[in-house]
């Protein structure tokens, strides 16, 4: 398989971190978002969105958008199973990654921020506070979910599923603005315990080939 | 079951979509999003996140994020399917769904919208260009995937798929803002035999009891 991505992209960043917890060895094809390589006629021709990650299979197909590969990888290689076996929990994983990939992260991709800046001229401290606030309003969202479950060590259960996924890099990106983090004991003990596993430090930025300061 | 929704809401529309494509009978419960019903303690009980749809399933659970809940009612309701059976049409499917649901709507949805205007002091015109860029984008993007993958009646294979149920809604809101549907030609031919179908007709915001002109 091979990963076309981003060291900086949260999307990708969710990506490996599934193919290290379960293991898979992959090819790592770095895309520079900064420099547009990803609008480039050679990646257009990996993916029609232009957008990271894809996962090329070894069939050779192109597979987009993280979670629809996260759960791809789950379909087909199971071990360890990164969502639930019930209905009910599989809903609940489901619904804690989307509050991350669909509240959060769109608002602050490289993308928007671009456009803020230049098209609604918007300066640097206002977009930082736009970006801090979808980080710290959709934790608040987060942290009162987890507060409806019972006690674990990941966001769902005692092991790492695809919400941790979505969960620690979304955590990396408020990071880069200064989010708060006070107020959020259930999320940040969860993204404690992920870190100490080896398969999030293994996927973080500064673990990829293609990592600058 | 019983869902709290919102006619406008493009989430909740993808909902009913589905429940309709599933001819599954629900309770409509309307949360007004622009009278704030959404962020009162009688909806807090409901949804931690303040966010609809949700659905509350027969025996109590309340399921969020719209996706997730589409996710849900195919695995617990499996006629008729909403994503194919091959991981990989699932993986397809999956990505047309978070082409729209993560990548244009969260763009566009009202408390974002708020914020532009707000705090960022946004006027009307520029929000509605705003608005039109994401969803063009995405739109063409979605074009370009429709492009890769056979002729077919819907977006993926001749019967709807959740693809379809995050899409139609999409449509409808790109039409507030009088966005462009040229150049769409696969993409606006689903989008019209979706709505020859008896189960997005009675789905759409003017069916709903809560509709306002």
């Amino acid at each position: 398989m091979k990963l076309f991505n981003y060291f900086r992209s949260s999307a990708s960043f969710r990506v490996r971190i599934a193919l290290e917890l379960k293991g898979l060895p992959y090819e790592y094809a770095a895309v520079h978002l900064v420099k547009g390589e990803h609008k480039k006629d050679e990646y257009a021709a990996v993916s029609p969105t232009g957008l990271v990650p894809t996962l090329v299979t070894d069939s050779g197909e192109a597979l987009e958008q993280s979670m629809a590969i996260i759960e791809w990888l789950d379909e087909t290689k199971p071990q360890p199973p990164l969502l639930p076996r019930d209905p009910l929990g599989r809903a609940k994983v489901r619904a804690l990654s989307q509050l991350i990939a669909c509240e959060i992260h769109p608002l602050n991709n490289l993308r928007v921020l671009k456009y803020l800046v230049r098209e609604l001229k918007v300066e640097e401290e206002a977009k930082n506070d736009w970006y801090r606030h979808w980080v710290r309003t959709g934790l608040e969202a987060y942290e009162r979910e987890l507060a409806r479950l019972p006690e674990s060590k990941f966001s769902y259960g005692d092991t790492p599923t695809m919400a941790d996924c979505c969960l620690v890099p979304q955590i990396f990106n408020g990071r880069r603005v200064n989010t708060p983090e006070d107020g959020l004991p259930r999320t940040m003990a969860v993204f404690n315990a992920c870190m100490e596993h080896p398969a999030f430090q293994k996927a973080q930025p500064s673990s990829c080939p293609d990592f600058e300061k």
